[in-house]
């Protein structure tokens, strides 16, 4: 019964969430009935094995304060926004967010990413998988992924910190161009996408992530900042149309520069075993957003972001398979939150 | 209670279902666990009022077989993939989808949304909300959607469905751009999203929602398809440098956008209660999605989806007011799953 006492409070917030935004605003009743909710939840919610959470009391004082205040103020006059201090929290459309704590009762840090966005990531995928090339098509993209390995090796030699926050920075562009063509696909067609148009801005999301962790460990230099603004430019227009021109090659492309990823995080892990890389504590949004051990070190990092990458690389060699069998995407289901 | 009841098997999916994809291939044993797991949970998850559900056993038959079948192929070659007639479902890759169950037993029929994605919309919102334009910008943005009100209103006349489906087709294009912009620039400037890629790509993906829904209710025609792909064409490349120079306006934009939206559908909705339209039975996509009664109609359908408007026009105008205090969407938490 283990995941079904883990679920609990996690979809509470899902279901809740969305209500609980204005219906705080609504009436100082209703913001009293979800503080008596949420103190009956206290402590009551188990969240997995890495820390629970429940909706805090909306009894926090400033947050109170700010009802009453926009309360006053929708009286007054429904179409001017509450331009006080905390104006943008307590804007008069009473949108806000309510408040998260952990298990030891600490607030949850983080806007980017939820509780029920964390999960544990599975370390047993195989990571030496590698998907042959066949056709033509396969062996272009095999190529040029191989070819921007070698610059890219060129460039950052062993300096693995900085070699994975850039990759990030690439790595998570692909995902967001598919999703979005898909989506503008769905629209276009008037089809269903078959899950593929989140699976993929997961994706996109999941190699954020990564990047927001790598950025916690390396700062960027100016010139680093530089090269990623104009590798950006260069790429997410050169893969938007790649997409467009063959979303078979395209997956394929990105299932081999998963594989890339693979390899360049286990070298970065062989080089922390070896002492050439500080084994750093973990960063606390990585001890959240994968629900690490409290203590666990950069080690435990890589690892788990090797892992996304693998799932990751699947997903992508995947699609392409899809398509190599003249299928669409949206025939075969799928994989949503599989990292 | 009843919430914590309502998400149990919820956030199982969540946080199982990643698990399992691969699991499920990766050895028998661990596929006889879940199948124990599944059947453990049988009838045991409550999935909110209006239908559990629990991973179905995993010894249905055709699975079982393709799963020895995929078993054996890896022994012989790790690299080839399984092009069998599921070839694209039991891939080598061993991703597949779970099958999903609702309290009734039927199986889950949707892949581009899952139980957990679904939820109630919240109808007590007030629809007749409007923002009245303040600065230049502002007016520039209202002016601009009442003259693209004007033409459709042209166009369509008293054809409200037809109305309505083209109106998501557009309406669904905003929210992704403005995720997709906000993603690049985290990545470019290695900040954090303060939430806000997540909520508007939420947005996007409930638009797109409202047209799946649409679409089983009015059937477009080779003009109205030809339509859309030129609308598309313009409007998400316009859109894009819009909102590249101004988000402020952007955002302002999409909020009287979805101020006429909201008045569309109370217009749809007298056609119906006066009879002009037939009041006929809820499709089963949006049946599932807003976890409607068996028995919902189409005036229930469209209740709900102005509901959705109305709240995209809060976050949106609050998305504007927080550019207007000269601050980045990053500075306020964003509202996530407020729909």
């Amino acid at each position: 019964m283990k995941y079904v006492v883990l679920a609990r409070s996690t979809a509470r917030a899902l279901f809740t969430g969305g209500r609980i935004y204005h219906r705080q605003f609504s009436t100082v009743t209703i913001a009293r009935q979800l503080e008596k909710e949420a103190t009956h939840h206290h402590g009551g919610s188990a969240f997995g094995e890495s820390g629970s959470f429940w909706w805090r009391k909306m009894s926090s004082l400033p947050e109170i304060k700010d009802q009453h205040h926009s309360e006053e103020k929708k009286k007054e006059d429904t179409t001017t926004t509450n331009n006080n201090e905390n104006g943008v929290v307590s804007s008069y459309w009473g949108i806000t967010r309510p408040k998260v704590q952990r298990e030891d009762g600490t607030e949850w840090p983080w806007n980017c990413f939820m509780p029920w966005d964390t999960y544990r990531a599975d370390v047993s995928i195989d990571v030496k998988k590698h998907y042959v090339p066949k056709t033509f098509s396969d062996k272009v993209a095999f190529r040029s992924v191989k070819f921007l390995r070698v610059l890219s090796d060129l460039y950052f030699k062993e300096r693995y910190g900085c070699h994975a926050m850039m990759l990030e920075t690439i790595a998570a562009v692909p995902g967001m161009v598919g999703g979005m063509l898909l989506h503008l696909k769905s629209l276009r067609k008037f089809q269903h996408s078959g899950g593929w148009i989140k699976a993929l801005l997961e994706e996109a999301e999941n190699e954020r992530m990564h990047l927001m962790t790598m950025v916690e460990l390396v700062k960027p230099s100016w010139h680093e900042r530089l090269l990623v603004i104009t590798a950006q430019g260069v790429f997410f227009n050169a893969f938007f149309v790649f997409y467009l021109l063959s979303p078979k090659t395209a997956h394929r492309f990105v299932g081999y520069l998963e594989e890339e990823a693979v390899i360049s995080y286990t070298q970065h892990l062989d080089a922390i075993v070896s002492g050439k890389v500080e084994n750093v504590p973990a960063p606390a949004i990585a001890i959240d957003y994968w629900r690490l051990p409290k203590d666990a070190t950069l080690k435990d990092v890589i690892t788990v972001i090797r892992a996304d990458e693998a799932h990751h690389r699947d997903v992508n060699h995947f699609a392409s398979d899809i398509h190599h069998e003249g299928k669409e995407l949206k025939e075969a289901p799928a994989p949503i939150g599989y990292h």
